[in-house]
């Protein structure tokens, strides 16, 4: 029996339709450019977040690493959020790689840096401070919960970013998500960015790979970053194909994950030794903690779930855990979630 | 109708195997270590080349750069060949990222660098110069027409080595092609050397990626950089599984690639206007030259080459050309192409 | 007129000895190793805060960069005060040159990082992350007016670094100012640290230079990095004279300088219109700010002191103030300042 | 007795003008670019290279890295002889701090780069290949003897520059000792190159010290570099002091240690068992060698003229030494060095 598994989207498998157009997809070497099918997406996930051009990527830490080596020269420095994902879980590409000298900044509930503190992080002209050049947002914040933050934020940003001569670059990892728990077409979200890289993988199910967007002449840049980090492949329309089976069939059932989610915390909020807010939940993920007052220690919840159920959760290392709903968790997975953590909270 | 392209061993296209292979792989998220197919693959990677442990990469020079980041802190130096691929086209990775210095050597027309130059290449302890870390080679060595290199080379590479305290790593990009033409097992190619990169792309026929190999601490610090990369990928056994196609079923049939290529320079000697050296041919590529009282530019060579038999060759900017069979490519593309050459240069 | 510069104690000009003994210093070339006068400088440096070897350096932020470029590999991590110079004012060179992460962390009112919020740092053992490898500390704490922290905080920081495998490194930039302020020796404030490098300008007056110590094996590789950035200098003895003077003749007079910040803050807190907390005031440096209700701006405050009193000031820009004495500022220099300003704010 | 050091030139002492200026300089904060010496010096500096601006640095090293810093991106290329001082003796800087990738080439016997090979190095543009961006050159050129290069060569540099959107800097560590061999305007040799570096120290016989000049532009990114790397000093003209006399009155007598050399050069050559060619001898320094047949070792030899006669020479592990000339070599010194070299291979 297959596993329930609410650790990450990052988990889903691909579709039996993505399965199919791998199978079939035409194909050449995209080192030359000469790859039909990357070609197709670059172009389809250009056009869907508004931006010339489109660079398949591996992954979504390339996107974003390609793009902050496009954007930046060694010695800039980017002013970013301190939980983002750029920041804390991309193993310091930026400085490591790039020579780029983050600048966190703490965020508010909602993912949102305060707009008085990024103005302020601009730095003086003087050799004692790196170069202003990159502000990294991220949309929906992975680190608040998957929260989808308003375009008014983006513009404000956007304004600072121009007042100073820099950039703005956000990870979308899962753009799609906050457009669609927003209401709103992707583009809205991504106008006021220079470049956005997202996601075929996590809740739109592709195996693997993101795609990085902005205008023709950075992504000729990127495609160079991309060669540097031995990012390009071969035949990759292969991986392309499932990549656009993603954008075109997989965009807007995202709202049934959303659901599920919400269904899932609201059910959790109800059981004593939980603690859920379910008012923060708007896309596919949440955190809840475990009361110091719970029956059971965070590490006996996540085994007793697995063994009960065949339910996955991340952590058990602290008192917080994150819930992630996908194409692969069905209405009676969240029931039968509830229905177990209630049995072991009791 | 299907051009006819001696570019390159990459432009291969996957086999049918391994489109069905692909369609049917049980996957899992890598990043958690839980796909099946890529762990297969690493297994029966590292097994192949007599290493303890493997790790999927999207491309030869990300197996190159993953290699080198493991490998070397920042400020050690790189003994090279001045023609290697890792030197030459790779952008210089390992400086760039890795602040790695490279100390290019010449080679001789084998592939094969001066061992008494790779001695005198050796730095003082010194602070004017780098520390003495790394000694990269390569197997078959494409800048000298994919010419195999016999293990008593890499046992001498390896005396310096070891009386210095430097790490051996091996782009073996088509080490196979190389074992096949010498007719030995991989592993005495790579028995010399602490870590090997070979690709199963190229003339494998994967759609993409490569397999880094070495102890299972090395690995360990590779996966670290393959992530720093972003070349970390999600339910990567769905291109794993060509992987294994590849590694299964693709290898010894190399030796028709090198029949060939050994048949097609024959050929091509006969014809006046060419300059060949069938002698050197070993495997599936070769270099050949247009000479300067041949009746067409080499631009026009290859372009009539194109429109009269849909033949495709790299170059025409100089009057080098390389030629390179694979596995779409069969016996009567040969014939044609020397039918078609000889008509050109008549 | 000399100015009466109370900008920085950076502004401190060489004393009348240290020409004298620039004028007659036994010299030799140092890249070799040979000179009398810089090898005596860094012996007595190292011996006066406890370590093996030193290495002299042409600036406090070259000594903080080769201290973390030996310490740290390309990819790790190192904790640091956001608010602290390495961090804040050394143009961001650990990321931009040597590929080490920084994770800055808040600080309390003296420049102390929260011991809980330090271990939070330390990054779980996965490829998402940096290496866990360098906490830099700092005393005393320029970015909070100098503030001189006890032995007990930095007994902390290394248990929880000898507990993670961490290397702790201090700007001690000021360091002497902070154990003639606290009464101690300054080993009592460097035993818990791997490394310090301290000015023998700012305070101590020497025209330029600082000292790194630690073990003699980490020195060398120090000395491998002041290479690297060009930081080796020949005859550097004239200036080691220098610094021989420094830390022969000018520690124990700073305590002048701390009495006559404290006389100040003490003068200024009297005034209407200035905020001040003389409480705070330990060592030669304080903030003090500008209340919105004074009668003149942040800028005319500055152009007034300099007009009327010649007394030189930072800032302007906002309404907060950096006040430093060095030993070029006198008592009646002090009893200016405050009597100018108390007529300007009249 | 002091030692008489053929070792280097980099072993002179300052003068006593020299440590008379240092002990008058007026001085100020350099990092507020108000020390009046340091200005004054850039200012000379620069107008005797014919550039705009001019930057103290602390060596010719540092000079070389914060130049190739300012002008090159992470991920530029840097075409460069394989025995340059930049390549060869800086511990990989460029590489290792900056991302720029060395392409180095093999240079004659008088130091040039073959300008067709210059010319076959500049990369395609594809992403294979790092960017077309630095050519370095080096005059007097200290690999090849210190042969000093005419202006015709650095005229045709320039023209493959320009061609290719590259700039050129010169490590012109001893470039007055190019210009007094040549009895040229050093700004003859300087006007085909964006930026030059040259040093106070070596043959100037200050103490320390080098000159970075270049459009006001770039000096403006060196000066950020020079903070960067640690290199800012403080009231450094105290050394700049140092570097005025040299530059006003060391630079002609330069002919003196040439004629020194050329007469050292003529007598050593006279003696069986040592093998020298006078006739390349052009400046202060010149290499020679041991023959196999010579009745000692290199060590012996090293040994003997140092126990003798208390010469020193560079070398002893190879047969080939260097033998170098400056301010402090007399006419008699070069003569004992002639008479005790004949009785030791006698």
């Amino acid at each position: 029996m297959d596993r329930i598994d609410f650790r990450s989207d990052t988990v889903s498998w691909p579709t039996p339709a993505m399965r199919h157009a791998m199978a079939n997809a035409p194909v050449g070497d995209d080192v030359y450019g000469e790859d039909p099918t990357v070609n197709k997406l670059e172009a389809l996930a250009a056009e869907m977040v508004g931006k010339e051009a489109g660079l398949f990527v591996a992954s979504g830490t390339m996107g974003n690493l390609t793009a902050i080596l496009a954007h930046g020269r060694r010695g800039d420095g980017a002013i970013v959020g301190e939980d983002s994902h750029t920041f804390r879980a991309e193993a310091g590409g930026m400085a490591v790689l790039g020579g780029i000298v983050p600048n966190p900044l703490p965020t508010d509930v909602y993912g949102r840096m305060d707009l008085a503190a990024v103005q302020n992080a601009i730095y003086p002209d003087d050799p004692h401070f790196p170069n202003n050049r990159l502000i990294l947002v991220e949309n929906s914040y992975g680190a608040k919960g998957g929260y989808p933050i308003e375009p008014a934020y983006f513009q404000q940003i956007r304004q600072i970013a121009d007042k100073n001569g820099m950039i703005v670059h956000m990870d979308g990892a899962r753009i799609f998500n906050a457009a669609v728990a927003l209401n709103l077409d992707p583009r809205e979200l991504t106008q006021h960015v220079d470049s956005v890289t997202f996601c075929l993988s996590k809740g739109l199910c592709a195996p693997m790979g993101s795609v990085l967007c902005g205008t023709a002449e950075f992504i000729a840049q990127a495609r160079r970053a991309r060669k540097l980090v031995g990012g390009a492949m071969r035949q990759a329309g292969v991986m392309a194909a499932a990549g656009i089976v993603a954008l075109t069939e997989m965009v807007e059932r995202l709202a049934d994950d959303h659901a599920h989610a919400k269904t899932l915390a609201n059910g959790l909020a109800q059981i004593p030794g939980l603690i859920v807010q379910p008012e923060l939940v708007k896309t596919n993920m949440f955190f809840f903690a475990l009361d110091e007052a719970a029956p059971v220690t965070p590490a006996e919840f996540v085994q007793r779930l697995r063994d009960e159920a065949n339910i996955w959760l991340s952590g058990g290392y602290s008192r917080t855990f994150r819930a992630v709903t996908h194409y692969w968790i069905q209405e009676a997975d969240v029931a039968l979630f509830v229905q177990t953590a209630r049995a072991i909270l009791q």
